[in-house]
């Protein structure tokens, strides 16, 4: 049995208290507990909710109340309007539930969505959630993106880059160390014990050798050669637009794609309900939904907007599968 | 009512004469005939065919004979291992089908798979099928692919070129000229009396106002104000990952995509049936199915191999359906 899930605040103005409430409505019976580090004042009078002082409590009350490690936002918060006096609330919210994952206290953590904006103007000095949970976990720089739906998963070799960017900073190292790290993920996390790993090419047709571009000879076949010689279960360069059609997507536990959009545009074309962003190569587990503060939505304190639950139900959903399996999983390992 | 649909031999070691002989089988009753321009002896000879000399000659017949305008293949046909001795029936097929198309006699061509590297060796000048029905048209360079399945139409300003290539190409003048072409296709062959487009963006999040990339500011941008200007309605640059989404999908009736891996990857993984392949631009009406001539699975003549039939019906279809709204728009054109 995992422990149970931290689920953080997020931005006190957008959408993630009002999900928060309407999520453990819910997921209350399912009996797959998570706590919110938050403050409780977001959720609105009608919601019964429990103030933990540890995670090991949320259990236990979990079906009737929505446990809350309790945080206070020092500014009213205005729905829909964020403010940079309520960051500190926010990333201490985040900083709580990093602490008890590593410490063993929660099985992972889900993150609601930030405003990355109002952060920076507070003086948070990381581009984004990622990276700080990386450095909270002191693993700077090994971070993975996963995006993941029911059909696909897919892990990138680069983010929130420009396209020539991503196509000049390729290179076999990275491509080797993205697939490690998400075949191990696959293994620990996902149970699976040969995780099969599709590695996209960069042009079309994956370069239909050599004469769209030279970026499969060059870079991405010696990555592939490498990880099989490591013993990794590897093939590729796939022909990219095909690699994610419903004839191949079962040939491959994940995609290893070579640029933001080329991973997230068959995830969120396919998915209906609301794909996972799953974070690789922490020591911890963390997902999040695959949406932002949606301030233009955002309500009040019980109320409910037109916000969908969806994605932030999936991300619990596998953060729990995930934390159940790595339980598992290290209780096989010698 | 639209004429019949020239249907091309393509290569005949390949699927298409049987994919043509079950297409048949399948819309036979259907109403809407089509030729097949090739040599009867690929049929089998189970299947009942016509000969004709002219597609007038097809509607009368076509529900109880597929209707064939003869060609002889030079050499004898093995499935699976084409022959550049037969190249020359492939080629005319092609130009025959063109030359009705332009007379008026067929409404629309829809191409079998050839095999490039096939005409090639024997000496056919051109990269492809798109180009040659181009040039035969008198239409060089004025061609625009579409890809097209009942969720989503996508037309690419770039094919067959490297990423690199693709960016490093990229003008607002060529969007705007792939927009214009779209845009008037939709209006005389899909009906759309004010079509909209989206166009998408290069970089992640559509370069997040310049973070992540500046051909939004520098190219796109300027093209779709210019495009605005012109009457067109044109939204964009849309951030790429989430356009192809089905929350977004209902706002446009194409998305113009920057790059061939942009467009398709979204159709090929949403579409189970087969995408169908549209070229724009020319005065005739094109389609093909979405898939090359399979010599790996290619069967015998009356023999039912392991192709799937769906695309090329899909084409025959849109084929049909696009000749019957030009009818129709053409007369309602002063």
């Amino acid at each position: 049995m995992a422990q149970p899930v931290a689920l953080t605040m997020g931005d006190p103005a957008g959408v993630g208290p009002e999900l928060t409430r309407r999520v453990w409505e819910c997921l209350r019976t399912a009996g797959r507990p998570f706590f919110w580090i938050g403050d409780p004042v977001l959720l609105g009078g009608n919601t019964p909710y429990r103030e933990i002082c540890h995670p090991s409590e949320a259990a236990a009350c979990f079906a009737e109340a929505l446990p809350v490690l309790a945080l206070s936002c020092p500014e009213p918060v205005k729905p829909g309007h964020p403010s940079t006096g309520n960051a500190v609330a926010v990333i201490e919210s985040i900083r709580k539930a990093v602490h008890y994952a590593l410490s063993g206290a929660a099985g992972a953590v889900v993150t609601n969505p930030i405003a990355k904006h109002v952060l920076a103007a507070s003086g948070f000095p990381h581009p984004g959630h990622t990276e700080f949970l990386a450095a909270l976990c002191g693993a700077s720089g090994r971070e993975v993106m996963m995006l993941a739906c029911p059909q696909l998963k897919v892990a990138l070799t680069s983010i929130h880059v420009s396209l020539r960017q991503a196509i000049e900073t390729l290179s076999a190292d990275r491509i080797m160390a993205v697939s490690r790290v998400t075949a191990s993920a696959l293994q620990r996390d996902f149970g699976l014990v040969q995780p099969r790993l599709a590695i996209a090419g960069l042009n079309p047709h994956a370069g239909e050798n050599g004469m769209m571009g030279d970026e499969e000879s060059r870079i991405i076949k010696p990555a592939i050669e490498a990880l099989q010689r490591e013993g990794l279960e590897v093939s590729g360069p796939m022909p990219p637009d095909t690699m994610f059609s419903a004839a191949v997507r079962p040939r491959y536990d994940a995609a290893i794609c070579l640029y933001h959009d080329q991973g997230l545009i068959p995830v969120k074309a396919l998915d209906m309900a609301g794909g996972v962003n799953v974070t690789l190569g922490l020591p911890i587990i963390r997902t999040s939904p695959d949406h932002g503060t949606a301030f233009d939505i955002a309500v009040g304190p019980g109320e409910t907007g037109k916000a969908s639950i969806s994605s932030l139900s999936s991300a619990l959903a596998m953060a729990h599968d995930m934390a159940s399996q790595r339980v598992m999983s290290d209780a096989q390992t010698p």
